[in-house]
């Protein structure tokens, strides 16, 4: 379709009048833009203040997470003097990349410190970017370089137990989808061609609807009673090759009934989400660059790390904050506003004169429990035996998902997560130690990839996102949005903000805590320039 | 499933009794292996001579792209004696990265330089490799840093003319999954339902496949009579994101013999064929890495460029070849033997005492034509505009499809591959000069991309491998295999052997030249060591 070349005024005309989902739809429709678009952010600029001759404000912001650098950072493009308290000794809160030498106590005092070797590491906390989450345009605003991450794989396993003839059998990604595909296909094919759907369908739809089937199920047409018989989508039990080497095709299908006991076609929409479906991406060198690359933006003498808050009063004509300071001592800061990212869950138990409504709304907040374990190898197994290169395998295990990394492809080492797993069996491996995590997890592991998955182990390091002090929580959850809780956290208590991804529809996401953080500064910063 | 410890000795025995395929199947079966293997390679080694008190013998290779590089490679293992002549100025053949300062003249004397800015290229041949592919292995042998490779995009788009109400619209790739899998899982959960499958499935079976159907198809349950009525799996017209942002679903979905009429759905199963899904990866910094790595470790003083063969002639105790040299004048080349790996609708018109049988089964060979085009923007108004980090556009367009680069991301400018095309398209694209060809796959382009595919394009490099000097073909095809003519060149013709991917099951990949190459040096060094 050719553009119109007044299609300017034309969509100026739409997005007047019909509102930005509108416009958006229209441009869509034009070929003109995104078929989804973010809401514009516009950062405070210093010609807000040298314009209209207002001061610059102070703002103390708690929590060195991705929310709190982030409003520092965007506070900073204006001139605000910004100041932020870190209880931890390193910047990104759950964005936290263990590497060799990383030591962390947890709440129960398990200690742990990291013997990864040199260029390897865990993301312990976020792990991969969609494309259209604003991470991404920080990742390039702050030079961060990024690479592709494997969210799935043809290659990687599904693994269930009891479920049935299929039960403890590792199934290839890519084969259970074809057998999946192709029964599911046939069955359509058939329920179609007999004309079940006549009141659905009309003939033109009918015959295009067998032609996708036949095309994406890999049956046979109509004088084959569309049959699902396998095809090279399964795999090669001998793959092809030179020569007369035409491969050896991983025949025949599994059972129709086999495969829908099995379960393994729940796992496939997980690819179809808004959030996880591939392309996917992070950092390169660890998802805590883009924590350092903001702390860098920010200025590091801008932060105090070590800082415990003890109390958070709101005197009116501003906001006092004690802590802790690096040495243990008591110390207290003050700002004109304060921006609080501390996780509602260790944000409720700490004084403050917060008003009570916003106290029940911090305790209505559900922290959610979740767990990672990064297995060093010495070998690549994953790659030299299995061929797979990054990607994700899922169970019905405790374990839930095993990952393999997407970075340092071919080296000498690598770490598997050796888990990922959330709600009770996250608890589960919470309530163990971690040498007791590890042994859970390979004892799992083994079953998919052999004794080489217990024999070729190096090292460990496990996180308990609800035992991780200052965090006590992967995420949290809301039981309502609409309770007047999660409202009441977007609104100041007079001069103390919130922000933080449980703010926002992108929980569990650095996304979210970005736009958490951009909509505070907007909030913060038209408030100062219409005082 | 626990792995019996006495495993070794059982899967020997039936190694033993059931041959590979039924070994590797078993194994899989028991996690210790992946569900498909290569038969082993074994190079020849140094001491195949020493032991056998054995002299070694010379080689002569036609050719230094990758079946002949892979070739020479091998062979000095053991020490071979080999040298290659190749008729272009640089390795790897159809292999080739094009970057700045690249020049080619084609078949029909239109010389193109390649403008690109510095990092930036186009892989004019090879572009991806699968992870079950031998090309890795020599990657990791050879020390060639990979990277994955976008090769399915759930934000890339679709678009198709000529298809109903559909027609002329770019549709994500995520939005046309949703509606298809949506409808197809409504239809085929009514018809279940209905009791139109009753023949096919149990009772179980029909509650299993409904529940699947559910989570595949995001569609209601049978109080709402299975319908499908879009989801967030769409994809957006505003975005998720902080407060009360909850996005705005791109609804509702399009109807459902529009979804049908368009031909979406064609598309799909491209990501579940053997060779073509996801993950798959490149080398970093061009395909030509692979090349010039073997070069490196094959030497590069054994390759003689510009060399263009003129004859070939078996002696009976040798084989003697004419070429003109890096100065234009004839030499003549000699050796025991010779792998020639010259495409064989080249090597059909090179005088040779080859016998008539060979020139036959070369004749035989039928070239495949395709075309690229690489278009390098200032701007990577993809990843800025459309959220499109890497993967790939489809349509039925004469451009065939738009590729969006794997590297580079956040960078100042980028290269996209403006068609990738076969056939009948490639035909009209070749016949055409590169600025008629660059204006063509523009105007194409315009339609999804709007006028920016045009305004803020910099410069282009196409190739059409039909009118490719010494390649004259994308690949070549078989009409059949066992006409004889196939099996003809897997033999010697005295002491002359054939290599390439056109001799392998892998035909139009890298690794099928580097699958025949290790053929072809097991059959000369078992013949060398027998004799």
């Amino acid at each position: 379709m050719a553009i119109p070349q007044t299609r300017r005024q034309f969509l100026q005309a739409v997005g007047v009048t019909g509102g930005a989902g509108v416009l958006y739809s229209t441009m869509g429709a034009l070929g003109l833009a995104p078929a989804h678009a973010s809401p514009p952010f516009r950062a405070p600029r210093e010609s807000d203040f040298t314009l209209t001759g207002r001061a610059h404000r102070s703002v103390l912001i708690l929590g060195a997470g991705i929310a709190g650098l982030a409003t520092a950072y965007e506070l900073r493009k204006a001139g605000y003097k910004v100041r932020i308290l870190e209880a931890r000794k390193r910047p990104g809160g759950r964005n936290w990349t263990v590497r060799g030498g990383t030591v962390e106590t947890d709440l129960d005092g398990h200690t742990q410190r990291a013997r990864y070797a040199k260029g390897q590491y865990l993301n312990a906390g976020p792990a991969r970017i969609a494309q259209h989450m604003v991470t991404l345009d920080y990742c390039r605003e702050l030079g961060v370089p990024i690479e592709m991450f494997g969210n799935q794989n043809a290659d990687g396993y599904y693994y269930n137990e009891g479920v049935g003839a299929l039960s403890a059998t590792p199934i290839r990604h890519r084969t259970a989808k074809a057998d999946v595909y192709g029964y599911v296909s046939e069955l359509l094919a058939k329920a179609t061609d007999q004309g079940a759907l006549d009141g659905q369908l009309t003939s033109d739809d009918k015959e295009r609807l067998l032609a996708f089937l036949r095309n994406f199920g890999s049956i046979g047409g109509r004088a084959d009673g569309w049959k699902y018989t396998g095809s090279t989508r399964r795999g090669y039990l001998v793959d092809p090759g030179a020569g007369t080497e035409a491969g050896t095709p991983n025949l025949p299908p599994y059972a129709l009934s086999d495969v829908l006991a099995s379960g393994v076609g729940q796992y496939f929409s997980f690819e179809f989400g808004w959030d996880q479906a591939m392309l996917m991406f992070q950092p390169v060198g660890g998802m805590d660059r883009i924590a350092y690359a903001l702390e860098d933006a920010v200025g590091g003498e801008r932060i105090t790390y070590g800082a415990e808050v003890r109390s958070i009063t709101d005197k009116g004509s501003g906001v006092e904050v004690v802590y802790t300071g690096p040495g243990g001592r008591l110390s207290v800061a003050s700002a004109d506003f304060c921006v609080c990212t501390i996780p509602p869950q260790v944000l409720v138990k700490i004084p403050s004169n917060l008003t009570p409504a916003v106290k029940d709304a911090l305790a209505y907040a559900q922290p959610v429990s979740t767990g990672k374990i990064g297995l060093q190898y010495g070998r690549r197994w994953w790659e030299e035996d299995d061929k797979i290169y990054s990607g994700i395998t899922n169970t019905n295990l405790d374990l839930s998902t095993i990952w393999y990394p997407s970075y340092g492809y071919h080296g000498a080492k690598g770490i598997v997560v050796g888990y990922y797993n959330f709600g009770g069996n996250a608890d589960a491996y919470s309530a163990l130690t971690p040498a007791e995590r590890q042994a859970r997890a390979i004892e799992q592991g083994v079953k998919i990839h052999g004794e080489k998955y217990r024999t070729e182990l190096e090292t460990a390091f496990s996180v308990a996102w609800r035992r991780t002090r200052y965090s006590e929580g992967g995420w949290v959850s809301w039981p309502s949005r609409t309770s007047g809780h999660y409202g009441r956290l977007l609104e100041p208590d007079g001069n103390v903000y919130f922000a933080g991804d449980h703010l926002s529809y992108y929980i569990a996401w650095q996304a979210g805590a970005f736009e958490s953080a951009r909509k505070v500064v907007t909030d913060l910063h038209t408030r100062v320039l219409s005082s």
